[in-house]
């Protein structure tokens, strides 16, 4: 495994040009296989006005988190309904059957980035984090 | 655990305002705590030109994905420099110490979003996945 890589998804205005995944989705793209992610998945994907996901789907082990960018949208739960907007983030467990769609109403694209995950708790921050302070080791832009 | 729980996270050109971790970072904000995550974290961030991360940092167990939204900038990773865009998807490993600055000559502040995770691999899609197609399961904003 690279201790680290670098991959370009290309800016929010051309996600639309993206097909992803085992059903090519228009406007979808896998981050995590370009990157080669150990533990979670993440995709950035974009829908016009009045488009919907093109099928409903659940997972049965994988919890998913939706963070919204731009646009107005909905996303179906089950038999619930919830409004999104730039900002809004959904967490949806597993076995919650889901779909979405870009309001027709919306000024712009729905844009917004999934991840996903599942196996294993998160490690907390404060014992796995090792920080070192600045003046113990200057940034290197500070030369 | 809910089976799904919606949190805002303000719109992108608020995510100044939040103060977000342990050292009480300026424009951060973790979504995971609001929202429960299980499996991953996920943070929205920005920073105006010129600033920089309060301090370098690695994890030991974590592994990290950066994805950027707006803005230009550049990451430490132990001895290297990437430049980073709008679009650019940065995997950092476990153990390499990092940090990270929007450039001074950026046009807009860095916003990014940060995904965090450790301890299991990913679930496949295809066999996780449980699709519907449409016509055997309507969606609710079609009636």
């Amino acid at each position: 495994m690279q201790k680290w890589k670098l991959t370009e998804t290309g800016a929010m205005n051309s996600w639309k040009d993206h097909v992803g995944g085992r059903f090519n989705v228009q406007g979808k793209k896998f981050v995590d296989r370009d990157l080669a992610l150990e533990f979670f998945g993440v995709s950035v994907n974009e829908l016009s006005p009045g488009q919907a996901a093109p099928f409903w789907h659940a997972h049965s082990v994988l919890e998913e988190l939706y963070l919204i960018l731009e646009g107005e949208g909905e996303f179906a739960l089950d038999g619930e309904v919830v409004e999104v907007k730039p900002g809004s983030a959904l967490r949806v467990g597993q076995n919650v059957m889901r779909a979405w769609r870009c309001k027709p109403t919306s000024e712009e694209p729905m844009r917004w980035i999934c991840v996903r995950g599942g196996g294993a708790k998160l490690a907390e921050i404060p014992p796995d984090a090792k920080p070192i302070l600045i003046n113990e080791k200057p940034f290197p832009w500070s030369a």
